[in-house]
């Protein structure tokens, strides 16, 4: 950390500041200069914080120096950085697709999804189990019910399945049903109990961008799910507040904010920022041109009857047409369809 | 539900608009103006959504006419708009106060916290128990651990206590050891299955605004809860993230946005939008001249020293003359101190 | 405009609605449903506001029926939707690109850039004239001076010059000089009486994202123009403030959300959204497959020393290679570079 | 400024950085700590941009550590911070309250307004010439028209009078009608070169947050100013862009936030905040009691009526209610009316 004296700061201040840092352990580097006096506290600076320092006499500023997240960041990349959802990897050459629905409403509905899905190239099956945003009088998603409908519609295709972790109570379920990964976004993400609890098992999580939209709040999400041990972390962009609009905005510059931060891969689910389904395609497109690692692709068998994100679901057709574009796409970027 | 129809709509597509409603069970009103073709759905519209019909060809957009709270809207206004936690009623004249750390660090700081505050007449005690945003190496809070602490400090000073629920798994400790209210924001906020639960409950519940700060995504959320049965809500604004800033914004206004809403009780807890205690004392006494029902104050036997909230912190010295002056200031505005 | 009226209001509330209508030229249309009483005003509604009807008794919600655009509206859409900047035409197949600096340094810089721009196949050059939100110790921009050198390096090159508008009284250096397109953001977007003058001219207009971030202020705008009789506006989504972070939010769903309004052509400037040159190679790429008409790229001699946007520059062979990547990018979209 | 060099940075990567820093005409202090090197480049360095370090291999992050506005700052307090606009004076005990309508319609208008608001005891007389952000066919302002008629409202009442700057073309009417002072937000605030030429005129500016909501871009906007020689600056907080909805956030923490860091007085604009009258008058006393330096009050003879604002206008007697409210309320913060 360091610590910017005020300009009219006087010695007693500054042994003041000293005092401080030696009783949390740390050592001091006085550094005089030509207008202000500079103080530099070394060594594990995480067991101090700035506001503990600006409230001294004298000190103008304190600023920590390091980052506070360590084994997810750049510095610490393994040999290897891919992710793997069962025998999908995530953060290589090869780009692979989660399809699903909004909400997962029927088996019959999933059995659907991962049929046309599964034929038109995607290798996860994701199902959205609840509804949180909306009205307590509109449908509210079939909750923990959904997780093994979805688990089976993915093994009847082969398929990897991944279902929203919103819950604590929930977790037992998905390791009973063997949910091959956690979508963590909204409650579970804001619920640091949760994901220290998940940081000890080893079980892939797809972890969405905080709804405060913040990089480093995102980051030490991560961060405290690697702490535990579970380094099997994918980030997935999926928008942001806009002002005055009920549409999100998808952050694709976030990919490369992440990236040069983080090893982990980063994957873009656009349903939410997109009005339309060509919005949809075209906000898909961009996020692999963009350098995601992998996509979520909202899907159902007859959009206009979907019970959530009717419009901002692909029909089968609409996929299969995608996934065309997508593979013509990915090699000019230097990636592949899986 | 009104459905208004593109220049060029043909009757073929009202039609189908006609037919969509009749579908859902409600009835239709065609209105044709010199410019425009606006066809009514009357009747229960929350079984519908507008983005059904702006799928069908034809139709240039879909409005909700009807706000999707009923529950706690002000024309379900109640003879007594009072929610009381314990004896302490928040809506009507008296202003309660409600006082507490950033994180229970210890048995010893609550009863000394517990003690000063009641001296001070708080007649709540607040206690944080987690860190949600922060490093996973820095103090993560007590966890469920501090329920036992805050309820026994508030017990001997003969106060109220109230303490944040983030995980459904606790929900248990808070019945068996009786804590007087939730405080519920971030994770439990964004978890429809525990706002169910709660509910459910006869406990009261104090819901704090949402870290993207829709106020109907708020509203929603209150109505979810008395949707359930439990109409004992109390609004906490805690500001919004600020754009380019650590510090987050006190959204004063929105006491009167929702109060134009709803009828239930709205209090304000400044700590995260001040910088220092001077300004968290500034920023308690606008709350109350701009219509607050009550405030939730952060206090620290030693700001200084406080693990969470140092320069957030008021010192009993400081919560003393800040009760003072709100004592002056809550007749200005028709209220009074409890 | 569609006015609803509260649950209890009666008939006389009803009539004094019905009067202002009148008053107001409209007509009304009373539609008693079995909740509530709706009441459209029918006719030109642009002479009324929705505050006036909220403020009578009885009177729940008034709302807008129909968008305040309507030269720039899809419903409007000329037989041929391009806006040409000299010889390049935005909104067909072909996507021009732009290139130029952060900010004109010298005659010398802008000679440099000019030439591997039009080189690399770059057809319009853009120079920044003006640093609105440093400091003002730091580098200023060269100001009006600048226009001269940006017309000369674009002359000498056959290319076509675009510079930045900011104040009403460069509006005759502009016109003196020949530049072909204004640069409208920030201090002109929020001028109405520049607005309004761009508007009575013959010259092409490139109109960024206002700094607030709301599509439908930004539509306004261009309808302000175009109420002039200028309809040669190009859309250019610059990014929009991120929460708690100095980078810009590149909002590429701007693109199908204005186009599902508007019939003007989109481009995008990815700059300020991008920590690194790479960053802003994969967002070009981006704003491409998401349907972007055209790119605005900041290009440098010597990205190292740029006074301005140093970190978000391309140097002359990273604006070759990526104009080399969008090659074979465009065709994947049905797109093709000039 | 300090740079932090990357974990694995070597020597000769640390004398490229101290290279630069000694190019700059600033001298280095190196500084090897346990973990990382820090270095501090040391004099003026406004001249030097933390981007110009960061792209230098082995650099992991440059910080600026002084803050680049230097004569509006804490540090830089003259004896007196009261800012004068005729015979008010902001900034010290008492509160000066501005008055006036959210456009001028007519000069009988502004007749009116002046003579109650005087009355109601109000010293400053404010007129809005425009309609910046509506559609070009709603009522747009008396644009620089209105000036004279405020000014000659202001006289006959003996007030002191404020218009809204937005074109620099208007400046010289400001100076020969003698307008008291610019009203400066949007439009001009975005100009730099309007800034400057305001910033050598000695007239005291009234100036607004700027709409991307950011204090540090407001500090140097103030700045900017400042350096041209003119100190005479009241900033004023107008609220910020709330996410999903039309209503503003007031920023009330921003008054303490701001003082914290610059000498000058902060007066409060909570029109754009408000639903309703009665909201602007609670949120009008929570600006006194967070400890602002004066008011801007909408007023209108006959809000129904009005053009702009209807909702967000005090009548006569709603001002002269919350006048008297004020006069009670100031005293509790240690202020008095004026």
């Amino acid at each position: 950390m360091i610590i910017l004296m005020a300009r009219q700061a006087d010695e007693q201040q500054i042994e003041a500041v000293v005092a401080r840092i030696r009783a949390a352990g740390l050592t001091e580097h006085v550094s005089r200069g030509s207008e202000r006096i500079l103080i530099g506290a070394i060594g594990d600076e995480r067991t101090i914080s700035p506001e503990h320092f600006e409230q001294l006499p004298g000190v103008e500023r304190a600023m920590r120096v390091l980052k506070e997240y360590r084994m997810i960041a750049q510095a610490a990349k393994p040999d290897s950085v891919q992710v793997r959802i069962r025998d999908q990897a995530f953060g290589g050459a090869a780009l692979p697709l989660i399809a699903g629905p909004g909400t997962v409403e029927s088996s019959d509905q999933m059995a659907q999804i991962s049929s046309f899905a599964r034929g038109a190239g995607c290798r996860l099956l994701h199902g959205g189990a609840f509804a949180p945003n909306v009205s307590p009088y509109r449908f509210q998603g079939m909750g923990a019910a959904s997780l093994e409908i979805v688990r089976d519609a993915a093994r009847t295709q082969g398929m990897s399945s991944i279902a929203e972790l919103i819950d604590s109570r929930h977790l037992d379920s998905f390791l009973e049903l063997d949910i091959d990964a956690f979508d963590i976004g909204g409650a579970a993400l804001s619920n640091p109990e949760l994901l220290k609890e998940v940081g000890r098992l080893n079980r892939p999580v797809v972890l969405r961008r905080p709804p405060t939209g913040t990089l480093s709040e995102w980051l030490l999400a991560a961060e405290r799910i690697a702490a535990g041990g579970n380094h099997r972390i994918v980030f997935c962009e999926s928008g942001v507040r806009s002002p005055g609009d009920a549409r999100l905005t998808l952050d694709l510059g976030a990919i490369g904010a992440l990236k040069q931060e983080s090893y982990l891969p980063v994957i873009v689910d656009p349903t939410r920022a997109a009005l339309k389904p060509t919005q949809l395609s075209a906000l898909s497109c961009a996020a692999i041109a963009a350098g995601a690692d992998g996509l979520v692709l909202r899907t159902h068998p007859d959009p206009h009857e979907a019970l959530i994100d009717a419009e901002q679901s692909l029909s089968p057709s609409a996929l299969q047409a995608l996934v065309s574009q997508l593979q013509e796409l990915a090699p000019v970027v230097g990636r592949a369809l899986v």
